[in-house]
């Protein structure tokens, strides 16, 4: 295509357009709606085992919450047997519990047209969530930073293929622990206008997300509406603590969505194999759901699922392995089997750095996620090193491929443009198809296109310098943040948020634990 | 598991068991038996129409073959309108005569341990194929040679997850091109004792490949076995040279298997569409596979799809892409239909270095093998740079990851050990499984595992120098070559094979054309 491309500039415009090619363009695709169907590893007969087997996980061994007495008490009036801090459930009630969790809800955005639908056939993606380092081409590894923070924030917001701004995306730990969810949050909600994710390290610090998101989008729209998604994890095994739980309790009372996740290497805090770590799995979702509707009947959550598996050598969690895929894949079954949203996969890797080991791993693990049913992705770019480490340049690396699941999701037209028909039989035996017509019509929306992999000749790639992947990241992020224009806000909404974390920053001492 | 590992070492033989970590096993993986399903991406009513327009295209339209009289005769005897070159072939006809083609075959190795067969659930795994160039980390991009062939030959015997030694591994550009097949089969033959392909640069060399089969194996069990499976690629759009059909020719004539393949890089030799890239594709295989049951009914032959897009900005293929991805999909399906072994995917990519972007676009292609129902997978490792180099670090690499797709196609096993509910029961709530005694009994078989990355600690992995994944790749490369050992042969037939070559070689003047 490079010829006609060049023959239309010669009719002047070219420098506008050279403009249009090196400008980066601030857009957001719209969250992935699959046009494709969801792959089916286990059957129905194994899924009924699986099933099964979790009921009596719940009814004979149970769960435990933990430093929790107004929980234990929930599930005593909900029929369970509580023994101690041991929650039995008797079978079948856990999944009865949760039916009236929604099968799909909208997570508002504060720009309308950002605003996201968790479940069905739809896939959401958010970037990588948690580690307490970065790590970029010049710097190196290091502590994480609220200005690394605010970057990352950034580059969230100028990446196409994130339909979502994420919570957690490093751990700023030059700011207290106990007021560091303010200025994360504060961050979200005015340097993006995507949806984002709420604190979970305490119950009161998800107060205060729930009260700067009140100050955001309005006290009653926030009562009416979802406008966070948070993450409270399980302590695998059946495990649920106070802090989770305390979280989850306020976020379900004000009906903001919570995914339920496990949180498994396999062959440590599960089996080592596949059906009885999908067991487990199940029991544990079925619990914490149904412990978010006893909160409150209809709360929207996300069944979630962790997994990595473990180095038996070293003890290491490993990424991108065969046996991850296949408890997600089953994972996926069992979740769209309760007819609930659907959270795993991600950018996972245990690289140290964003080489071929973390690429292979991360490609491996988002595959796996979008052709699992997955409705909510976290950590879909920029996770490094087990996820100890939030990486620049993997994030915008991984960014880009998210733009391949986009493509691969489209699935396939067979209307009459597409069959093609003329196409074949204007150029026939021999000939190609660069300049025929249907060519000419659909080459602009025909290829999902790379912003960053190189495609140019050896000779040419050469003469730039021989740059491997890493080093166009690097170029990449800076382009992007360069390029960074903050979105609009309110003025006095952006004042009143900034004057709430001001005065709640004001009210307590520093905490570092 | 490092606990236990550790213990044990102390009653003796530790230095016994360090060997056994260190030294270099040579074994072959079976073939993978997929126990997983297919990825059905098209629905029948999307099937039946490309079926029908391929159909259309061959009847309207029809394909060339090209300076080829008798291939020309051989149609017009079975009933095709043929023009000048172009041979229209009725409808029903070419899938009629493809019903000779047999599901599966078996091709023998001369160990028969390392024999596979080709079709139904099976994947059978084999190297690159075709590059000019070779690249290693010290040595940089260079031109190929038969020391480096030989090489490539050593690794592919080398490594467990490669079912099959392959042809050109690299291209010995600095033997004669009229001799350099007998060089290379040569090594094949003596330096592995894996299943291998002909030589198809023309119908002699063919020729002299079936004679040097029949030194190895003996005459009549060539003439009764398949023995060879070689790549016949079809020039898309729609012409079938004589130099290729020459070599399918006289490898069907002698029962020896082909894979008839399109190579299509999407909006250059096919549609910018994936139906009608589909449609095209079926239609030059039904003429490919339909001749070859001309030539010998019964004679095995793959259903081939090589595919790649187009980057519309530069010209350049481009690989591991959703689009490829989609018809690789969707040819699995028509090929399935057809009753016939499948050959796709690989370890494409278009990056010049074994860098991330190599990996990203190598593991999209392979995992879309895996769930395509792939039979043959060529270029299953090593390829680089768009198929222009072979390199070595990404052969260990990409093999390595081959490795992972067998750990996939296990599929979940939902017998009463992989149920796992004594393990549950007996780590309950807030305990861990390493030590379990369901973990003991299964922690070896239970997780694939890499024999290249990285899972060591940060710290660990930097006092051993931080190396990335083509660094660790380097040295595994030495340490196989270090530890190759060749297979035995009788010397009868070795030196015979040796005497054929000099014979050859002697007869014929050195051709670089």
């Amino acid at each position: 295509m490079a010829e006609p491309a060049r023959k239309r500039t010669r009719g002047g415009g070219g420098a506008a357009r050279r403009a249009e090619r090196t400008a980066v363009s601030i857009e957001t695709a719209k969250y992935i709606e699959r046009n494709i169907p969801n792959y089916e590893v286990l059957t129905e007969d194994a899924l009924d085992i699986i099933e099964q087997n979790a009921e009596t996980v719940l009814e004979e061994i149970g769960v435990n919450f933990v430093d929790n007495p107004a929980a234990l008490q929930r599930w005593r009036d909900a029929g369970a047997d509580v023994q101690g801090e041991r929650v039995r459930i008797p079978r079948g009630l856990a999944r009865k519990l949760c039916e009236t969790a929604p099968s799909q809800y909208t997570q508002h955005a504060r720009d309308p047209n950002k605003s996201v639908v968790v479940g069905g056939k739809n896939l959401v993606l958010a970037p990588v969530y948690g580690p307490p380092f970065v790590r970029d081409a010049e710097g190196g590894r290091r502590y994480a930073t609220m200005d690394d923070f605010q970057k990352f924030v950034k580059l969230g917001y100028m990446s196409k293929w994130l339909h979502h701004s994420g919570g957690t995306v490093c751990e700023p730990t030059d700011v207290a622990v106990n007021k560091r969810h303010l200025d994360m949050l504060l961050a979200h909600m005015t340097l993006s206008d995507k949806p984002f994710m709420g604190s979970v390290t305490a119950p009161e610090r998800a107060q205060d997300c729930v009260e700067m998101c009140e100050i955001l989008f309005g006290k009653e729209f926030v009562q009416e509406n979802t406008v966070m998604t948070s993450l409270i994890n399980i302590n695998s095994p059946m495990q649920f603590d106070d802090v989770m739980m305390g979280a989850l309790e306020v976020y379900a009372k004000n009906n903001q969505a919570c995914i339920i996740s496990p949180f498994i290497v396999g062959g440590a805090m599960a089996p080592v194999s596949v059906a009885g770590t999908l067991t487990q799995v199940l029991a544990e979702v079925l619990a914490g759901i149904a412990y978010s509707q006893l909160v409150r009947p209809g709360a929207p959550v996300i069944f979630g699922a962790f997994v990595s598996s473990i180095d038996m050598g070293s003890g290491a969690p490993t990424f991108g392995t065969p046996e991850a895929a296949l408890i997600t894949y089953g994972a996926g079954q069992l979740a769209r089997r309760m007819g609930l949203p659907y959270r795993s996969a991600g950018s996972f890797c245990g690289s140290k750095l964003p080489d071929a080991q973390a690429a292979y791993e991360t490609a491996n693990s988002l595959n796996m996620g979008l052709l699992s049913g997955v409705n909510f992705m976290l950590h879909s770019c920029g996770w490094l090193e087990g996820g100890l480490v939030s990486s620049f340049e993997k994030f915008v690396m991984d960014a880009d491929q998210l733009g391949a699941l986009h493509g691969l999701a489209k699935g396939v037209s067979v209307d009459e443009n597409a069959q093609a028909m003329d196409a074949i039989r204007e150029v026939g035996p021999g000939g190609h198809y660069l300049g025929c017509a249907h060519t000419q019509a659909n080459f602009k929306e025909a290829f999902w296109k790379t912003e960053l992999l190189d495609y140019k000749p050896f000779e040419t790639w050469s003469e730039e310098g021989g740059r491997d992947t890493v080093a166009l990241a690097t170029a990449r992020v800076q382009k992007l943040l360069d390029n960074y224009k903050q979105p609009q806000l309110d003025p006095e909404i952006a004042e009143a948020l900034t004057q709430y974390v001001a005065d709640k920053k004001a009210s307590m001492p520093d905490s570092f634990t």
